[in-house]
């Protein structure tokens, strides 16, 4: 006898619906890549259902025994929950039910959470934070949700009053600050409690979570679509918190398309949740997320979270960029989208995905400054990260105008990512190690100016938070891509202006960056400008004195007392190299236009680190003295190839022979010669490029349209 | 009209012969892998073909434009001659023609080269050295061979007598001392003469490539056979000197199989060319070679070298084991056995190759110490090289019973390897570099005893070739791996032993590395024992006092002058524990039995280091002071695993809570307590382990059979 459960008439409704049930019950008896993935999990939980239940009483932490027990029942919960729904097999809803009824013994007794922070505003009962609890709401009314079918009316009404509506209060009206709060723990909290109001009919609940308790329409679901993305579907904090908030927002979106399809959730705001899904991907090289402010590094676009994101883009779109990504992500969603991925590759019907050059406007009106991303496929898979953004919160960085560049599968200009060892306890914990304050946010560590040795706006996150950069123009065309920003309140009295392209070189397929950071000031200042690299140092064109026998740190504080200054030297007038090796077999050369004022210091991340918890990475910086304006000028050439294994090294010489710089009205020019070609590169700074702009260079008529424009002045 | 050529009565009849001929001739019009590798080879020499031939007179030495020109030359015709022999088309053949025609021109005009080394033995007239001329003949001789039949007798007639000839005398009678060498150099020069008999019906030119210019037997290719390799098929130098070593010897044996199988070469020496090349093969991790001597880290088994040698071991045995290593290397070439290999692979005959746990004995006779490999696959793919191992001539470094130690796919106890950025012309012109004399050779560059500061032999390395290690045992059984060697003459008066094993904890699915490291001497000493490891430090179990704001070099000779010293601690009486995280995701713990007197200085290298010629790694060196006997005891336990891509962090923590060696006799007895499980490791130190020798252990009979027994104590 085989009893059929779970197809009622109103559960499960949230993420999966009835009829996706009766899609993905048929995709598990064939062959195909979710059937894997279904025979996958099935494995995985049965192992775990083998075990006793277990729902401690809480009493840890972030990372200790409950919190992580707590963590690993939602979980297994909703997994549980799925696989009942698939295979029917009782045995699935019982352990679900099993284990919702001994949180229903545990929960009313439940007080705050022991060990909160003291004086939190949001704390909770089974997790210290608030936070934790509504992500575990979020998964267990699905998982409730999902079993539904199989509980008794007895067993049902004891889960609701005791455990699920209980935490929803808890949840909503609370912690008014957090569940109404423009926030990302306030979207897990509307999630959870919006969803719960679907599941358990409660429909004021819904409008709760869109509107805020209130219904006012100042908080709530809605809101935070309006204001935690750029119309772009940029989010503040970076790709790295980008693809963590994506989640409840990608959750409960689906939850309400399936309730109330005639709220065009998806259509909400120009379709901005598809945007944030799709910027997500876009914020990544190789794999992985630029590792802008906050992020790990290793963090990239295989994240369970855009996983779900990628199967609802896939989902809305049927746009096959979508499947190249899902392909790379190597996992199978067990939902009905999952299921419309796992079809679609099992057919083959992936393309490439398009990765672009983009201007990402910030803030939510799309007008805080921006995030670059510029690419060229000219020599390989390049990309340049720019960054005239917003400050980004807490997580965000003190690096104004920072740049990063990817060549080859490999970060070549860097930026140190977040000094943290996630959850390894004897490093700090598992927490945002000490020298993430005091090395990581700080200007120096980024690849951008500052001043008298000091982070851009004092280090003051607030006054960041304030003062956003401007993009003063983005443009891309046949001769690459070109941004330029501004900041006047990093520091008083001082404008930093950069112009950064990424330029093809056409006739000699090759991709270079150029480099022009601008400082005006009303006073004289230090000016400092990094240059952090990944690699071995292969020389320098002009003497460096190095200092072999002793080493001490560059400074004492905002950053420079990390950095160890291996070595200096002063180049003459004319073009300063400094050539470097990564691990990709691939060199680089930086030749920055000097006259004879810039010194350069050479750098090795490790100094004051009694824990040894820095990554001893290397870097240059430029530094003039006493200036009220200074022009750093530069070119960064990717060149050549070391194979040692193969035994040959090609071009392991700079080809850039001539670097020239002029200015004609609006017009930047700069000339260079690269492997003995001349080029003319043309940078149109006017306040409108909207126009042709004709200008005669060397008795020949030439013209720039829009931003940028390159000339091969051979091809004359 | 299609003529056809090539198939005459003895032409050619080197490496390739007429029936191969005629099996690659219907390959190639086939589809399959050998199709695909002449079609790429072809489209490669096409292009070079389009342009016109340059035979430049000899100017440049190593790198320079006339040698590299010179070098190409010859794999070019040598190319050409195998795409003729394949396609019958004459083009090919007269490239070759007019490319000999023009060394006709060339070479009876020159004298010794211009750039050869001043009081040079052995200079070339091509090129610099007569090192590079012997593989210009080689090279040359078998691509003459291939076109022979489509050239007319005139130039048959001026090529050999203007050319061929005279460079076989040149390379022979003109350099008695090269070729009459037991090196390597002289089996260049005794292949290309040796074939060069062959080719032009100089018979008497094969039996002084054979059995030297006299025809004594005290040189040649025969007394090379002999000598250079141990019986086991070691090469003194290393692997990475066996893989360039392997070609000439590998390509001459094969025509002499091929023109005199009465011969048996492949039969010489118990087969010790298979042996050889194997060797070659066992002595690598993850496709790259152990990088000990002067190595450059990057080089595989996908080596040219190794491609021949794989294709010649796969003909003379079918061993489907060496398919596998074919597949890895991805490189069919186009010779009657590299068809054979294209065929199998394509019939998908491949099987995994088997790397095993051997001592590979060293020197001709096997009996100069050994170097030994311990392999386990219990926990992945782990290995361990112990180098109880003599010098290795003029490449060799003072690392004499260092260790490596390698684990999922990384080096985590690492070998500098050389110091040098081949072809880099900026890095010391490519040469190696200064430090590789000053750093990379000298003993604290290793992970082995240094007694007061000064390298092994005092850093002479014609001593060093005196003075091998003894190998005492070396035995693998269901326990693990275990070795024992000593040397006496590193130091005077000190006699240095060691005892490292690979042991297989089977209950905890772990492999861990037990280090007895005894030093007895006559005076008192201070002994360094450094490790280098890759990847960064996550803390210690006793207090570091580290170098925050200064670092000064660690010591003035020896390489010490390049290391920096950030930091030390003295661990008190117990375990010091000392952890990093590779690369790779895993943490290693290594662990000590200390006595209190033992201090942990923590470097880095990079001092004294003014072109950054160094990779900046981290190390500990364990140092113990006026010591006349001392005994260093350590496990290596790889745990855990660090995934911040995924978010979670498994065992970062040793498990390793209790140490306590012991000795009963001729027995070692260690007994650790491995998350929670008491193990006992009982090693057999006798002179004679022949035997299964039976002992009493806390009221219970146990036994060891050979050296190692590991007991799970629980399961008593
Ligand atoms: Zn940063
Ligand atoms: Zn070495």
């Amino acid at each position: 006898l085989v009893l059929s459960y779970g197809v009622q008439a109103s559960h499960p409704s949230l993420v999966i619906t009835q009829s996706d049930v009766l899609e993905m019950r048929k995709a598990v008896i064939e062959q195909g890549s979710f059937a894997t993935a279904y025979g996958k999990l099935k494995a995985k939980v049965d192992l775990q259902m083998a075990l006793p239940i277990e729902v401690p009483v809480p009493k840890d932490g972030g990372g200790g025994y409950t919190h992580e027990r707590h963590k690993k029942n939602y979980q297994l919960m909703y997994d549980a929950g799925i696989l009942f729904q698939l295979n029917q097999d009782k045995t699935y809803a019982d352990y679900v039910r099993d284990m919702l009824l001994a949180y229903v013994q545990l929960y009313p007794t439940l007080d705050l959470h022991p060990a909160r922070k003291v004086k939190s505003q949001n704390p909770g009962k089974l997790f210290w934070q608030s936070l934790n609890e509504a992500v575990w709401l979020v998964h267990t009314i699905q998982a409730y949700d999902l079993v539904y079918g199989a509980l008794s009316a007895q067993d049902i009404d004891s889960i609701e009053t005791k455990l699920l509506k209980p935490v929803a209060l808890f949840l909503s009206q609370g912690q008014p600050s957090t569940f109404n709060k423009v926030h990302n723990h306030g979207t897990w909290a509307t999630a959870g409690v919006g969803m719960a109001g679907y599941v358990m009919d409660e429909p004021e609940w819904v409008e709760k979570a869109l509107y805020d308790l209130e219904k006012s329409g100042k908080g709530g679901f809605l809101r935070q679509l309006d204001e935690l993305f750029s119309p772009q579907g940029y989010y503040n904090e970076g790709p790295y918190y980008q693809r963590y908030a994506l989640l409840p927002f990608v959750t409960f979106a689906k939850a309400i398309d399936n309730n109330d399809p005639q709220r065009k959730i998806f259509e909400y705001r120009d379709g901005i949740l598809l945007k944030a899904i799709d910027t997500t991907i876009q914020l990544s090289y190789d794999g992985l997320f630029f590792p802008i402010n906050d992020a790990i590094k290793s963090k990239g676009i295989d994240t369970i979270e855009l996983v779900h994101g990628v199967a609802l883009a896939y989902s809305l779109t049927e746009d096959p960029g979508y499947l190249d990504i899902a392909r790379h992500q190597d996992h199978i969603i067990l939902s009905g989208d999952g299921l419309k991925v796992a079809q679609a590759l099992d057919k083959g019907l992936a393309e490439p995905y398009q990765f672009e050059s983009v201007a990402f406007g910030d803030g939510s009106d799309g007008k805080q400054g921006a995030l670059v991303i510029m690419r060229s496929q000219l020599a390989g898979d390049q990309a340049l990260l720019f960054k005239p953004a917003a400050q980004g919160l807490g997580h965000g960085h003190f690096d104004k105008l920072t740049w990063q560049f990817y060549d080859q599968g490999k970060e070549i200009v860097s930026d140190y990512g977040a000094a943290r060892f996630l959850n390894v306890e004897a490093k700090f914990g598992g927490r945002y190690l000490p020298e993430n304050e005091s090395y990581a946010k700080q200007t120096v560590a980024h690849n951008t100016v500052v001043v008298d040795e000091t982070s851009h706006f004092n280090g003051d996150v607030e006054v960041g938070n304030l003062n956003a950069p401007t993009l003063n123009y983005f443009d891309t065309n046949q001769f690459g891509t070109i941004a330029n920003g501004d900041i006047s309140s990093a520091y008083p009295g001082v404008k930093l202006e950069r112009t950064l392209a990424l330029i093809n070189l056409a006739e000699l397929e090759k991709t270079i960056v150029l480099d022009l950071f601008d400082v005006r000031a009303s006073a004289e200042h230090q000016l400092d400008l990094p240059l952090h690299y990944l690699g071995q140092l292969i020389g320098t064109n002009f003497e460096l004195s190095v200092n072999t026998e002793q080493l001490s740190a560059l400074g004492s504080n905002n950053g420079y007392q990390h950095l160890w200054l291996k070595g200096r030297g002063q180049p003459e007038q004319g073009l300063a190299k400094v050539s470097w090796l990564n691990e990709n077999g691939r060199f680089y050369t930086h030749t920055s236009l000097v006259k004879g004022n810039e010194e350069f210091l050479f750098t090795q991340i490790g100094a004051n680190d009694p824990y040894f918890n820095l990554r001893n990475e290397q870097g240059f910086i430029r530094r003039v003295k006493d200036k009220k304006q200074h022009q750093f000028i530069s070119i960064l050439e990717p060149h050549g190839e070391y194979n040692p294994g193969k035994e040959y090294t090609l071009e392991a010489e700079s080809k850039l022979t001539g670097l020239v710089h002029g200015e004609q009205g609006d017009l930047t020019l700069i000339k260079i010669t690269m492997a003995g070609m001349p080029y003319l590169i043309v940078v149109n700074q006017s306040a409108d490029a909207s126009t042709q702009h004709s200008f005669q260079y060397q008795d020949k008529s030439l013209s720039v349209n829009g931003r940028l424009a390159v000339y091969a002045l051979n091809n004359f």
